[in-house]
């Protein structure tokens, strides 16, 4: 009696343990997704304005530039282990691969502050250029990292 | 024939505007809890380090506190009018109110600036008291403009 409800105990802490470890792997997933989400705002706004869809203000560009770059650290924190699992579009090659992967967010970053630069600089030719090196970078990784 | 074709027109254009605008909104709404679920993160850490319930790392706490900082001046941007309804907690109150919202978020950067300089300076005692003056602002607002 002793041993079987020594097993239900640690029966039971497995199971909180695995509900905790699975509450902590869905916030990271959520606050990866939510820096992307922030950064896709603030560049799809960038994108718009190039193209004439929104209006061209060149504050408003710089402005969304730098917290382009900012948001462009924040996401890594939420690659935590385990994360592959659940809501998410991440490869497990992520984790597997993950040398590789730093290096291309790391990319991202280097192309996010220079447009954050030249933005602020107000060279918006030199802007509009680097618009299309972020995007590059952006999607360099979508297509060996994410999911469809 | 041609009356009714025109109304069919008509409806189509106002059905794909709503469309386009309900897209927005789901957007804004998904904008504004993307940088809370940062700011909570970030946040949620920094309080479990005082807790104990996380290794205290000064270095940490500082970083953290910086992102909070940071992040309390991305919200705004998501409360776009129209954005009461959908998948949100906001109290319509925020817009028909909204100074007074406006307010209460200009004082959550307030304490929040507060927090990311002491943290900063390495003064970890006004640091701890600053983060109760950050969960006040939080709270203050959710009370009053948050449904549960």
């Amino acid at each position: 009696m002793k041993r079987f409800l020594g097993l239900v105990l640690v029966g039971g802490l497995c199971l909180s343990l695995n509900l905790a470890t699975a509450q902590t792997v869905d916030k990271a997933i959520k606050y990866r997704q939510s820096a992307f989400a922030i950064m896709g705002w603030n560049f799809g706004a960038i994108v718009d304005m190039i193209k004439g869809k929104r209006e061209f203000k060149e504050a408003e560009f710089a402005r969304r530039a730098s917290v382009v770059s900012y948001m462009s650290r924040i996401p890594m924190e939420g690659f935590a282990p385990g994360s592959d699992q659940g809501n998410t579009k991440a490869k497990v090659e992520i984790w597997s691969n993950s040398d590789d992967f730093k290096e291309l967010m790391k990319q991202l970053q280097t192309e996010a502050d220079a447009l954050a630069k030249v933005s602020k600089d107000g060279d918006f030719d030199a802007a509009k250029k680097q618009v299309v090196a972020v995007g590059k970078a952006c999607k360099s990784c979508h297509d060996k990292y994410r999911n469809k």
